[in-house]
């Protein structure tokens, strides 16, 4: 309350707390008299209090997402999913590993089978792509997800490809084990809904603004629907440095293993756009507790059609991995590959 | 070129630079070489010249955004657009005002009725809600259009609401005299192209953390399926500050004026989420040059079922909108009416 | 208190608040307890309650400046501060103009002259120099507080000028009217309480990432050495935009104004970086209600040593200063002017 | 240049860039003409090209950094910097312990103690401290450094303390191996030239919203004077996040290692402002290729006069410092002790 505030402002914030069937808890100070409203958040805030007569501040306490918080897991565990007989999350590191886009069958293939041998967990590759100029390439769509099913067929390596358009969630079902929802989308609530709907895991990118708690309410629009298979992915936040594309943000992982249940997986890709920072990045996400990286690689990146100045070469690889096996046996964790 | 660029690398990328059809023109100095490249921006792009040896850095100089570009313009002429009779751009100044959210019938015809005897020139109100909770009110949806149809009825107000859903575009047309693009959808491409092909006028809200050139992007998307008719609106990025929701930029007003010939639009409503700033706010926009503003008005706020404390009252909007007037008249323009 | 938090964990740590003299206001809901701790904000945040066992979180209510606020201010009045017989605060615009740096006596004493005649309220101009480079040309130091003096005797407008160096403190108090703090320097604690000292009024700029309660905080350090003559300058705040050098933060008018008794200069000229968003940037402030402005103005930016791009014209100032004295007005304030 | 450019205009620029002893290189296209100016940064900078009719933009492309620049460095070395026997650079991974604050001469010798016995490489301990707040607790000044002597005298420590004001410069140069320059400070320039002629190593924290640029810029200001001993510290930026204080900008470690031959150390404690985040960011700190840490430890926490909830336990400090060189040594480093 303003210090200005009379008691018959008070009394009155008082009755309108509990008109709503929460309980109010007023503690009279020397300058100010704060009141501790206890009940549903929704409800409290559908009072206006801000607007009351005597009202200084609104300051929400408790956390507006539930299914992903921390707290609603069973006994405190932590999200392990399951695709295809690879675990995600846990004491398990995915390697989610292919290229920026699904370009062509050979590129696309020749990627998958060297990804495989070197063991990555799954494979990733895009075929309706996201960009900010309608002049650039849009991805091969369709086609796209047909060579995508070829290269799970060859490799058996899941397949992550992202949505983008609820009108083609079914053709994307046909191929997908891991439905990626990009930055651009994450509060795209309708696609999120429609995702919720289908079952299917789901990796969902963090807006380039978007708070963790606004990416643990996208989660919770997936969770609501009754699909518990979500995993969270830091990819780069924008801020005033522009030595780099995104600035990664290291410590979402930490503290989004302290606020929700679910799993992390960090994209080393995008945040820096330049193949040498891939590394360091990889290295440091994994010693942070990163539960898995979704890293973007190309046979040939200086022919890439698209993001090819990021994309790691595929025949480097194999021992890019081992490295990050390393830094991710510090923090605990094994690579996690088909039982 | 990096200083320790050899002659080979330098002349390897001037080929390269020829081969995509662009003149390359190489600058030698003491230290390094700089190699212009004129052609078609999506083409040199394409090139990946960041990987290629000796390159140090590829700083593009041209605009991607063409149609948007106040350059294309013809004759240099600002884009000026006709709704019902109203017009928006040039020395036109325009106050479009409403809910926040179409709540009731009766909440909305009286809004609607203040609004038009006070002078307004459009009404807002909105039926589908993005909201960052799935556990908030999600919006009325097609109840919330036929009340916004009955506001037209009864008014003569051309109505702006927000599509949020490309599978709601039909029934959004049936009422809709502008389609309002919020700022979590500025990057849905499949729904800005799906607005593009309408031909419907269209309001774009800036994303909360895009850059001017991402907004004139997106503005490119609709303009390319051959849809002129786009207003952009600035309303408040997310900065470090946390004294408001957002930050309103009213620096975008000039710069966006100087960049594009489309007309800006200003909302002073959800930056700072508060009732007392949005006049101040208003009043800096209109003098700032702002081609409108779209502001939210509630008769009975404390008991609106969202962002109640930033909706100005109904019954203070006359007083509101004189003063804004004054603020218009000192950056030259009038306020819009039917003719 | 964290949902675990054992029935012990709650009583220890109202215990805790109360060794310092505090009170505790235990609120019991459902899920969690919330404990107000109404006191004395430095004791209670000594508590480093965070780490206590059962803690979630701590929040402090109560703003940790005392001498800036307005609840401060005798009988709610806004500071007023007299300069020579101008007036800043209140009903009073100010209008303090001149060129970036003092660069000559020629120079300097042209502008001078141009600004007195238009009307401009007092005079600016830098003899130290903060500049990014070591390279960069860093002011005339006691030279230019020479020409300086100068300009005053010859106009006598008062004269604003920056301080870097708590060294420098007697020379500039020779000269200057007002003591300007740069951004750079806005937590720069030994050189605000030195200028505390002094008596003298002084031009606090906020720093490019610092939030208003930081800049409210630099103001106490002044204040709280018995120095009441502290104005507030916006000059604009770094973001994720490259469109402009800083993004000018016009919400900081109207809520400083809440927040604090002091009054709000805004320099619009730093923040673009170029002359032609000068003038809709000075039409914003004014009419968003600031106490004044203070601009860049230049006989020949074309020849100035810095910052040329952004100075306005010294023979175009007096067309610019009635344009924003109209702006002004529409927010119910004069031309500040010698009684 | 603009599109609209006359031949006139591209002659004259041409002529102003030669006239400072440039060189211009103009590449005609279809468009529009880009004029490449070799010579002095500096030198063409003042020409004010931005003001010359007919030019849409001037692009700065070399650096403006020098001796801070890795293409500086002889033969590409990178620098190691000695302290008493210590190496910072290279291979070696230093680990700077120690105390947010010197509060009593018993804590502050427990903590350097515990922190030598277990591998430390320095201590750290703040006798002048920067404070948001006046009222806030500022330091232990002059005692303090004599309790700083006091501990290197008892452990071999090297000494790492911070310097606010200029004119205590010869009272921390009789203890401080390391001077420290706080995040606020890194612009102070006069502290940073007056720091540069001590000869003294030198740890620059860079500013909460400085770019790479600028704080190899603060750099420079020290090496200019002839001090090549500077370490450059990130410690984390200003971003819209809120779940933290300061964003841990952990790509901040390869780009100034990529941009600069400085050694780059690394602050996980200001960041999160919580111990429980203090080992994944030391972890991730460390693997991606950090030349060294400054962490905050104390002996008991729950007392500490400022910063308690982030400083780590003495008594856990050697499990720690354990894991930390197992993340450095995927990185390629070993632990820095005196020969």
């Amino acid at each position: 309350m303003k210090p200005t505030a009379t008691e018959e402002d008070i009394l009155s914030v008082i009755d309108r707390i509990e008109s709503c069937g929460a309980k109010a808890h007023p503690s009279r100070g020397e300058e100010v008299t704060v009141i501790g409203a206890v009940g549903d958040r929704e409800h409290v805030q559908r009072l206006n209090l801000e607007q009351h007569a005597g009202v200084e501040q609104v300051v929400p306490i408790l956390k507006p997402y539930k299914l992903s918080s921390r707290q609603f897991a069973a006994h405190g565990e932590r999200t392990v999913i399951e695709i295809d007989g690879r675990l995600i999350g846990g004491d398990h590191f995915s390697m989610i590993a292919g290229p920026c886009t699904v370009e062509s069958r050979d590129q696309t293939l020749t990627t998958a089978h060297a990804v495989a041998e070197a063991g990555a967990s799954m494979f990733r590759g895009g075929a309706y792509k996201p960009r900010s100029s309608p002049y650039s390439f849009q991805g091969l769509g369709q086609e796209g997800l047909r060579i995508l099913a070829e290269a799970k067929a060859q490799t058996g390596l899941p397949i992550v490809t992202e949505l983008m358009d609820a009108r083609d969630v079914e053709a994307i079902l046909e191929v997908a084990d891991v439905i990626q929802v990009g930055a651009r989308n994450m509060q795209n609530y309708p696609l999120l809904a429609e995702i919720g709907r289908t079952g299917k895991p789901v990796l969902i990118k963090r807006g380039l603004s978007s708070t963790l708690e606004e990416l643990l309410m996208a989660a919770e629009y997936v969770l609501k629907e009754g699909n518990p298979n979500v995993m969270l992915c830091e990819r780069g936040i924008r801020t005033f440095e522009t030595a780099y594309r995104f600035t990664l943000d290291i410590m979402a992982i930490p503290m989004l293993k302290e606020l929700s249940h679910l799993p992390v997986i960090v994209d080393p890709s995008h945040a820096p756009g330049r193949r040498d920072m891939v590394l360091p990045l990889s290295l440091a996400a994994a010693a942070a507790g990163a539960d898995g990286i979704i890293v973007e690689v190309h046979p040939n990146p200086e022919e890439a059609i698209c993001d090819g100045p990021q994309q790691i070469y595929s025949d480097a690889f194999g021992a890019y991995l081992e490295q990050v096996e390393r830094a991710a046996a510090v923090a605990g964790k094994v690579l996690s590959a088909a039982a």
